[in-house]
């Protein structure tokens, strides 16, 4: 537990609340020792849960102290009476903690459309607050859990004389078409950060990481990272268009790929981990479009778990990605070995050493457009049983 | 076998040629007595397989006499030896048949990125026509199958003064996210119809059935629907925009949903057919788009599979398929059983009542979106273990 770097002026703790009738935990609570300059990027679902009607508002002022997570029960499609839980359990940790409720933010994920019910808050709470430490931080990480296999916490450390550290937890299991398995992302740093610069970053941080995970604008109901920095490392503002914002920024995007990259590992029943690199486009946009087809296609996908290199399937899929493409001048390669190169198999022992690629757990796929020079990655799963096995099982 | 309605002036016959390695029918062939006016629908991918290469302006001059299809292999990927070898076949086959070649269609399916070999059609085309028989339809149906459990055919028959059949042969496995599964049907009639009205009812029929069970754009490098109309039948020519024409869209239109709705039944380990049902919208379009999202969500079809009325996931898919939906009004119900009112649960007795309709092997998801009078439907399947091990296992 030890292995991550925690930021200073953070405290955290978790408890089962018993909205899980599981018994295991499911609430967790963040909580910074002062008001924390704070960023947020939210789903783009017309469908919105309760708790981020209450947070997107209060992110938007730029400021955060506190973040109430449960998990079990999205309250999404609940109407006005999940709005007043919502809004009881933030008031309610408002006067336990002494923090002005326009400072805290909440978030839930788990079944959607069913009531969420207020007793757990009023016992788990007060309970919370009583425990909160610097160290419980993975509490909270796997009171945040619902189909997830383990618990994802990333972290990075400045040393010298920008003196910082950035901690990440997240929830989220990787999909087929991964379009509503909740993603919540709580990125935590003692570094003193310009607020424009805080949520600049953290845009073009989750574009890299979490959103090449996901189809854009695919989002669950409840979708929510944000970037809470509070300076309490005493280290000099960190201003844009500086040296000091560009480390930061790598830093940022290095804990959010982490933390992208154990959601797909932990994709609902996946067994192996793909990088989808597109290279040799026109544009960026357009690679991104290609390797986003490629990544969500059920065929390649199933392909990939069938330890197959069936590059027809990832050919077509860039053929249907809707970019302009010339399929006669496309190479395809599984890690350094080619299978295809101007779309036609490569094949003899190559398809074979293709295919000792596709028994590693991890590997990636590069498709060459050659029309340009722009790229982009996306990152994957294989596509298996247990997948069908978790979520037709899920509500029962 | 006699249930069909059999159009006058067509042959069919098919053998295993050896291109499955399994021994099974691999080859198929249509012929009508004499040329016949006909209209065609192609994939919109841009990778696009060698026998459309030759098919398509064929059929753009809008006449044909034969149809070769083979199935086990798709020529696709498979550069100018591929078109060399579709090209060989064609011609091989219009000498034997003695019909110009410009005359004569060819199709594929099967494993994209492996050179068809040759020999199988020197072979197999002379048994072909050897073998010719007005009604062995049923054969060809068979040799047209890959990962398909069952053949699918479908007819009607109108009576009276405008006597005349029609007969749709159709191959095809629904997908998750149907992209690349091949769909091919050839629909046969005796009518004699207007070529270019001949054109824009096949469309329309395309667009009601073939592709509202899979995503537009999104289709196979090998997709094709074939229209011929011999007018051996005898009866008067169908013009534009008169009450016969409206007749023979109809039986056309049920041909084609009857063949698409086996297509979806037949859907890769699919149980269940499920007509997704969007009401209250104010386009079509927007309609379409709304029932096209639920409809390809893994996790609605994985929840059909655990026969869980999972309301919270429809009405999720609604909410990010991009059109403005205002979901606090939105109703959902499964057959006549209502789930969900003004976007919140109905709950109590309705959601066993719901579960008892998923159980059925059939049923309507209606969702109503309460802001217009136009609607959409789309025919999807569940998503089950099944799925996987086709998809995964399919070139070993």
């Amino acid at each position: 537990m030890n292995n991550y770097d925690i930021p200073a002026g953070f405290r955290f703790s978790g408890v089962a609340s018993g909205i899980k009738k599981s018994g295991k935990l499911d609430l967790g609570l963040i909580v910074s020792d002062q008001p924390a300059a704070c960023a947020g990027v939210f789903t783009r679902n017309q469908v919105v849960a309760a708790p981020l009607l209450l947070t997107k508002p209060r992110v938007a002022k730029g400021k955060c102290q506190a973040i109430l997570v449960n998990s079990g029960n999205a309250n999404a499609c609940t109407g006005s009476a999940g709005l007043e839980i919502a809004e009881a359990s933030l008031n309610l940790l408002s006067r336990e903690l002494q923090v002005p409720g326009n400072l805290i933010s909440v978030a839930s994920t788990g079944v959607i459309g069913e009531q969420l019910p207020f007793e757990p808050f009023i016992a788990g709470i007060p309970q919370l607050v009583k425990k909160m430490s610097v160290d419980q931080f993975s509490i909270v990480a796997e009171a945040m859990m619902t189909t997830d296999a383990f618990s994802k916490v990333a972290s990075a450390t400045e040393g010298g004389e920008q003196n910082y550290k950035i901690l990440g937890l997240a929830k989220g299991a990787g999909m087929i078409h991964p379009n509503m398995a909740t993603m919540l992302g709580f990125i935590l740093t003692d570094a003193q950060v310009n607020p424009e610069l805080l949520k600049s970053m953290l845009q073009q941080a989750v574009g890299k990481s979490f959103n090449s995970i996901t189809v854009d604008g695919d989002t669950s109901t409840n979708d929510m990272v944000l970037l809470l920095a509070n300076g309490a490392a005493d280290s000099a503002m960190i201003e844009p268009d500086t040296h000091e914002a560009e480390i930061f920024s790598q830093h940022l995007d290095r804990v959010l790929l982490d933390l992208a990259k154990m959601i797909v590992r932990d994709g609902e029943g996946a067994t192996k981990l793909v990088q989808v690199r597109v290279v040799g486009a026109e544009s960026e946009e357009s690679a991104r479009i290609a390797a986003r087809s490629v990544a969500t296609s059920a065929l390649v996908k199933t392909a990939f778990f069938g330890e197959d290199a069936n590059w027809g399937r990832i050919i077509a899929a860039v053929g249907y990605s809707g970019i302009d493409i010339d399929p006669d001048r496309i190479d395809i390669s599984f890690n350094q070995v080619p299978v295809a190169i101007n779309g036609l198999a490569v094949g003899g022992e190559q398809e074979a050493k293709a295919t000792k690629v596709l028994q590693l757990d991890e590997f990636v796929v590069t498709i060459n457009l050659h029309q340009g020079s722009a790229e982009s990655s996306y990152y994957t799963s294989d596509l298996s049983y247990e997948y069908i096995k978790i979520n037709a099982d899920y509500r029962t």
